[in-house]
């Protein structure tokens, strides 16, 4: 296996791949990535009835978890293993059984070890959420052992 | 059925009752409700293979749905129907397959239709994350066509 | 006096204006207003000696105050009255006596009287730190009792 | 000039007069330090005119700088040095001029080089703001090069 380390999208495109495939909380809760790319990340989740809380309406855990794969897609689309550290999530709509959530995640700003992403979580073009995350690198690399392509 | 509206613990016992009937997430994380009290909620949630992510450890979503469960019990505790608005979370270790987690919600303050809580969440005792939910409340009660108990 | 309510751009310019006599904060901590737009703001300050903490930098509450007021320039900056709810910082660079820091504000989402902006504060080009700032309308505009321009 | 280490209080005392000594943006704002402890602190100061915004009410930087003064105050009493790295503040009321706010910090968690404080800031027993910091360690110590008391 090989990737082109000195092209971003093939990068991000290899880290998602290798994340993916041990994500299992992103897939049980049937989660799809749209997209990524360097620095960013499109997700999308539908919301079943298994995902409401009390009042009848999407847990905030599972609006968060979606949210929280997206950002967690993004900061590590370079290349760097890198993790959740700190995360703040504003609610502004419900979501409710049936709607189709899609979380976009940006880089706002990558310094040293430390990076900042926002995701918003919309519903058919109306904001859900807002989320902001900062992640730290733990130290390796998604590229560690692939071959480098030629 | 019948609650003494006047006895704060009888009161935040029913309202727990009355949202873990349809709190399927809650649920089908396989959390349980160790106790709740007046402004306060303590639930654990043991962490499985299938909420982990792409590190291996527990997906960021998983430990905040935990910690928002507590927070949400918590801020329904005192009958008025209550959401979050706004949540931080702060993770300082992470989770692991078989870790059990849990989490312990205390009210920080409460004025009008607002109301914060802080939700600790340690496994053995250690700290795995520290969270701080900012509540509303949405109008009606837990309460609403309840007989009051004589 | 008279302004175009229809000119998002000359409403921007009015309310900044009408704030800014009163905003003795701002003044005496020496900012000045580069621009003000519909939902955004830019603004700079000089790091002095007297802004300076234990540690010999710019203090933290220096640096906030001028996320924060770039932040109140861009959410007043539609008319309606509206304060910060709640506000988060992260600082990635430590200010120092003569650093002239620059605070640009952009509005991230409005629904009906809430909103959030974002504020990134550089310094000659470097992030020193990223402000998130949730604010909520609380009835009134800044244009009452001004003419409508003809 | 000596301290006994092994003594929290005495430590927290001798850490919080070596800080204020520089602590310009503190004093300027007319700050007073009410008592420090290990993981504790507690500042006051009265609002003035300056320190009012275009609402004319207390700039939410000066009411956040009070906070954040006691959370430095409280994260630097255990000898190390400490920065903030993020904070929130949620605001509860407003406050005006001549009102005496006192904020309180008190320790969450410590663990390896982080640690988190919550920051009470209160007008005659009413919540004015809610505020949560997270400090880092930077290196060094307020005790480097001081004898220690014998």
């Amino acid at each position: 296996m090989a990737v082109d380390a000195h092209d971003p999208q093939a990068v991000a495109d290899f880290c998602a791949a290798a994340m993916w495939t041990d994500d299992h909380a992103s897939r049980q809760l049937g989660m799809t990535i749209d997209r990524v790319g360097p620095g960013t990340a499109e997700l999308s989740m539908t919301v079943t009835r298994e995902m409401t809380n009390g009042h009848g309406t999407a847990h905030g855990g599972c609006i968060f978890a979606l949210a929280d794969s997206a950002f967690a897609f993004a900061c590590n689309s370079h290349g760097p293993r890198a993790v959740a550290a700190q995360c703040h999530v504003a609610y502004l709509r419900p979501g409710r059984p049936g709607d189709r959530l899609v979380a976009t995640a940006v880089e706002v700003t990558r310094e040293g070890r430390s990076s900042i992403y926002d995701v918003h979580v919309r519903c058919a073009g109306a904001v859900v959420a807002e989320f902001r995350g900062h992640a730290r690198q733990i130290g390796g690399s998604w590229l560690d052992g692939v071959a480098a392509q030629e």
